[in-house]
């Protein structure tokens, strides 16, 4: 009855070598959220289904996954569903809980379930999977790892030029120099959107801009056309395309064009703002540069807008993005806490560093040492100097077996160890070890001590 | 709409300071995992039910969290089934993934699927959670963490010694001191139960001898003559019920029971192998007890078994248990392949640890230094120290608001903060920092060179 092994389409696998790079990336993003002041908190991997459901829009809610009910299921059916075999409408009477569809939904869940304990303004970070029944392709996993920060309780837009910092402080830590976090507002895209007369289109309005690098000029104004903005409005919006040169020019060339609208004034002033603070206290190796199409596709920002691209030289979508949200918890009852996060994208940041080669080569904490086995007498003995260099933080180990050497020298060797150790009948007697560099092939004779000296500081 | 946000029965939200608490376990736990030799792999948290179906018995059968199919599930529903509405029989129909149950399974999962590029013997560890339709209860949770680190691929016993010092070497560094390993063999086992007649009856025998601690002798041997094991067997058991003393005078006492017993004198060679070699290297903090009731209840154990548990002082159960299995990735399909290992019971042990008061007083890392917010000005000129602050590994932060000062230093004092800094006009024209410990008062001016000193060397 052997089955041939498999696992789930858009499920992985890590082998050790991959545990370790992802960690490598986690303990950078961890490290940087911790010195900015963020603490960690964990939720459930499956909410109940209410608290996810309707909050993703209608597609969402087809790719969150559901647990169906354990025991009985089907006695509490829905009878009508039941009869029309209506999947859909059956669902909500036969499943209760559903996998976690990202990490926003379940802190605003969070923060409004432990309101009393907590201290605001609350600056928390989270590095947990996530699920979503998506059609799996290239960079696109069913099961995926999201690392978010975001503070709630303060509207302060400190916080917006401390998440560029963050941003430019892991990137640099994990080497990728280069990077381009592109900023707008909200306010700005509501702003233009009121100018040229489209602000009952804002979102068909800002899906259209947003594809402004994709599919070129010509084809956003069709598109803007065929979706009811009426052609007036979209000649006005002729200097939005040619918007050029630094920061602080595309600013006043915005002024320009949003002169008329409050809202749009507001978004300049806010990207002002962050933009003279950032020039003020520098960034390492990341640049900022406004991008007014940028709109992340997500109807709840209502502030500034984040994204992150890979240095030029890699061919690879946002490795990050977040932006500033004025009512999540409100859906869970506490209004007006106003919410910044920034999430960073694991597996694309992980494609990025292979292809550039930025994985530093210690990153898998491999064996140092392999004591070669020759019998129980000489095992044991290893064993004696095997516990003294562990505690010393050294990894090593004994080969568990009295095989041929020659396939315990092929083992360590397989497996890159630099070390072997060799314990036989002299150094039995004399107490030694006679250690050998697997990479030069010099062979030493030593006493315990040396022998944890050599390893040491190697 | 507002909804009261709840989670689901049996899972938990963990705020900052147990998460940190848990990660002082988990990195304790991979620390020595690593020094050990042993490397990470992480499985997707689903796996195809067939994957998992029919490995755990049918009790565990009932308790995996099952996924409905997504889109139109009922399509492909099982006729019959739907039409008898069982909701037993239709799982498989609309049901094609499941959560985890254990990492084992998945772990030998991976062996097989994996074989070729497997160095073997090949050392692995796994901390990852895994879900379990169960009845929660104290302690008891729908979703938990296991670290399991097993070997496959040898059955040297050199392994089992290796096991118990790591078991040693991770509690010892929690400071958990005086866990007690206990240590059998299923070898044991099977000749006492040859010895008494009872080979056909082995399971009902473990289970009734497992129950010795809590039932005691009487009830023991009753359950043992209702399963049908013979009254003149159950009277050979009685050196057995007095077995006492020291490890090698429980073997000697052994050694008469299973006289003959091939399997069971095999067993006896095992225990006395393993705990002479233990005498040899010593333990740190924990001692090993050998323990014939021990049964674990687990049915693939096919060598030696071990249960820890927790210092006297504490009530708890196991804190940790494993054992050898010699055919696990058998049910894959591949055959022959002899696997060891032990696993850490992550919840008991924060139990123990919060109970007996033994987690560190800095395992949390908080903010160590919280600038006050008196303005724009003054809070650019703040984030200029922060970011140095930072570059030296300080958390710190700024109070994003220009709140009232007594709002921004209750803040520090709820958060438990260390030391705020205190920028004004004077300060910003010195260019100083005010620095102010918040458990003894003082109050200090200096320069930023100064301040991260300070900061860095409390």
């Amino acid at each position: 009855m052997a089955q041939k092994p498999s696992i789930p389409k858009g499920t992985r696998d890590f082998n050790p070598e991959q545990v370790a790079k992802r960690n490598y990336i986690f303990n950078t993003i961890r490290n940087a959220f911790e010195t900015f002041g963020f603490q960690p908190i964990e939720t459930p991997s499956f909410e109940n289904s209410d608290t996810l459901m309707g909050k993703y829009g209608e597609e969402g809610d087809r790719l969150i996954f559901k647990i169906l009910n354990s025991g009985d299921y089907l006695s509490k059916a829905n009878e009508q569903a039941y009869r029309e075999k209506d999947s859909n409408a059956l669902i909500s009477s036969i499943s209760e809980k559903a996998l976690r569809y990202d990490l926003t939904v379940p802190f605003a869940r969070y923060v409004v379930q432990h309101q009393n304990e907590i201290e605001f303004p609350f600056k928390r970070y989270q590095i947990q999977p996530v699920w979503r029944a998506d059609r799996p392709q290239k960079g696109r996993f069913r099961e995926f790892f999201q690392c978010d920060a975001d503070v709630v309780g303060s509207s302060s837009l400190w916080q917006e030029v401390e998440f560029i910092q963050l941003y430019d402080t892991v990137f640099s830590a994990l080497k990728l120099e280069g990077v381009n976090i592109k900023i707008n507002n909200r306010k700005i895209l509501s702003g233009i959107a009121e100018v040229i007369g489209a602000s009952d289109k804002l979102i068909d309005f800002t899906v259209a801009l947003d594809k402004l690098d994709k599919i070129g000029e010509e084809k956003v104004k069709e598109e803007m056309l065929s979706k009811g903005i009426p052609q007036s409005g979209i000649d006005k919006l002729k200097p939005l395309f040619t918007l050029s040169g630094s920061f602080e020019s595309q600013i006043n060339g915005l002024k320009g064009i949003l002169e008329a609208s409050e809202e749009g004034q507001k978004g300049i002033e806010e990207l002002a703002f962050i933009n003279s603070a950032i020039s003020a206290l520098g960034l390492t190796t990341a640049t900022v540069q406004l991008d007014v199409t940028l709109a992340r596709g997500l109807n709840y920002y209502t502030g500034a807008i984040f994204e992150v691209s890979a240095p030029e030289s890699v061919q690879m979508g946002s490795i990050g993005g977040g932006g500033r949200y004025d009512d999540l918890t409100g859906i869970f009852g506490m209004k007006d806490v106003s919410g910044v996060g920034i999430s960073f994208g694991l597996d694309r940041i992980y494609l990025v560093l292979e292809e550039l080669n930025l994985f530093p080569e210690a990153v898998s904490r491999n064996i140092e040492v392999l004591f070669i086995n020759f019998g129980d007498k000489e095992a044991l003995f290893s064993l004696k100097a095997i516990k003294q260099l562990r505690l010393k933080g050294i990894n090593a180990e004994l080969y568990p077996d009295a095989a041929k050497m020659k396939k315990q020298m092929n083992h360590a060797n397989k497996r890159a160890i630099p070390f072997v150790v060799l314990v036989g009948e002299e150094e039995l007697n004399s107490n030694t070890y006679t250690l050998k560099n697997m990479v030069s092939g010099d062979q030493l004779n030593v006493t315990l001590e040396a022998l944890v000296d050599k390893i040491k500081t190697f």
